[in-house]
């Protein structure tokens, strides 16, 4: 019998290659998007058609306002920063910063997991795109897994060891895009961007646009999405 | 200046002492409820009394759907236990427990704690009554508070370090209840039941309420809530 996994999918470029890696590594996954109030709304559309082109049995989306405890570009008025060089991203924690984001988003993939019976945990966190954010290190990822492991009747009970995958924690862009090609990814459907117009087209100006187009070019692959 | 917390307020018994407890320790709280879908949605208006009975100048409530992620009898469908002995009730862990809840809260609570500048976060946690929910130990909130740490911009950028504080963890219902009469509360505004009806009072039978009527009976004093 196949194991059961949660992948955190949030519909973008490397939620998506995470749960391709997933399912090639025999996993049957369990997809968990969240609709924390962000103002890309769009994405959570996405995930459901990504969700639904790889076969995926079970999708659920939590929603949880997490504008009513404040603090992030990516869900308040503040403005998204764009045209910024590479160099720029690379210093300090950006403003699109959610405060414990993924302590969060892994807390409820932690709640599904264990009511669906599965042990095993995907995140797209990555250390070189947002260098400032200190929830996609491994230490963060470490941390996390050990309090799992203590958080938890199925783990307490002794009926498994919970256990957080970040399979592209040290990939670069081009080689994210290069394992999902690989593996049969249709990047068409997935959207990066952090500042949408109301039809879904990318901005092309954002820091994660400017970082997916690095990474198409770098991977000699022609990104099919609109911008 | 007076050091700011966040303290994690249901409106039951436990959380309003840790309320009090963190007022009379010198710091200035916000409050933090979440609306996680439980069946017992008094408790929330419960926790804006408690709030404003007790001068809490910031008090936010984080709605959240649990019930997407299924897995308790406080979330879902499954009957709350009634009439259970005091063995039973010590006895694994029982129906109510919500498939990493102290995780989700914390998580929340940490979200919140560095957007409004805080590094000390209050939870009610207890090793007693409850003795079969894993994420109540101490080794659990150790666990939490070192990821805390990892986690954040705050902690990361050495403005400060993150302590989570569960004074009540080795306390017995009659000790809180002694302790939250020696600091003013006032318990009338709380409730503690699993399963109260429409007009929010307590039935009087499920785990909670016993112990809750045990611990009033032990420290001497006159549970002035009905049911």
């Amino acid at each position: 019998m196949s194991p059961h996994a949660v992948v955190l999918l949030s519909g973008g470029l490397d939620s998506t290659t995470v749960l391709a890696i997933a399912k090639a590594r025999g996993f049957v996954p369990h997809a968990l998007s969240v609709d924390y109030g962000q103002r890309h709304r769009i994405e959570l559309e996405r995930a459901a058609e990504v969700a639904r082109s790889m076969s995926v049995a079970h999708h659920v989306t939590v929603k949880i306002d997490l504008r009513a405890i404040g603090g992030s570009a990516l869900t308040s008025a503040i403005d998204v920063p764009k045209d910024r060089s590479h160099d720029a991203m690379a210093t300090g924690i950006p403003v699109t910063y959610v405060p414990a984001r993924n302590t969060i988003l892994l807390g409820l993939a932690l709640g599904f997991a264990e009511t669906v019976g599965a042990f095993d945990i995907f995140i797209g966190a990555n250390v070189y795109d947002y260098s400032g954010y200190p929830d996609c290190r491994p230490e963060f990822l470490e941390a996390f897994e050990r309090t799992a492991n203590l958080a938890t009747k199925a783990a307490v009970e002794g009926r498994g060891t919970f256990r957080i995958h970040a399979p592209l924690i040290e990939m670069t862009k081009a080689q994210i895009i290069g394992t999902g090609v690989q593996l049969g990814v249709d990047y068409s459907l997935t959207l990066s961007c952090y500042d949408p117009d109301e039809r879904g087209r990318a901005c092309g100006r954002c820091d994660s646009c400017q970082l997916r187009q690095k990474g198409f070019d770098e991977a000699g692959v022609k990104d099919s999405v609109e911008s």
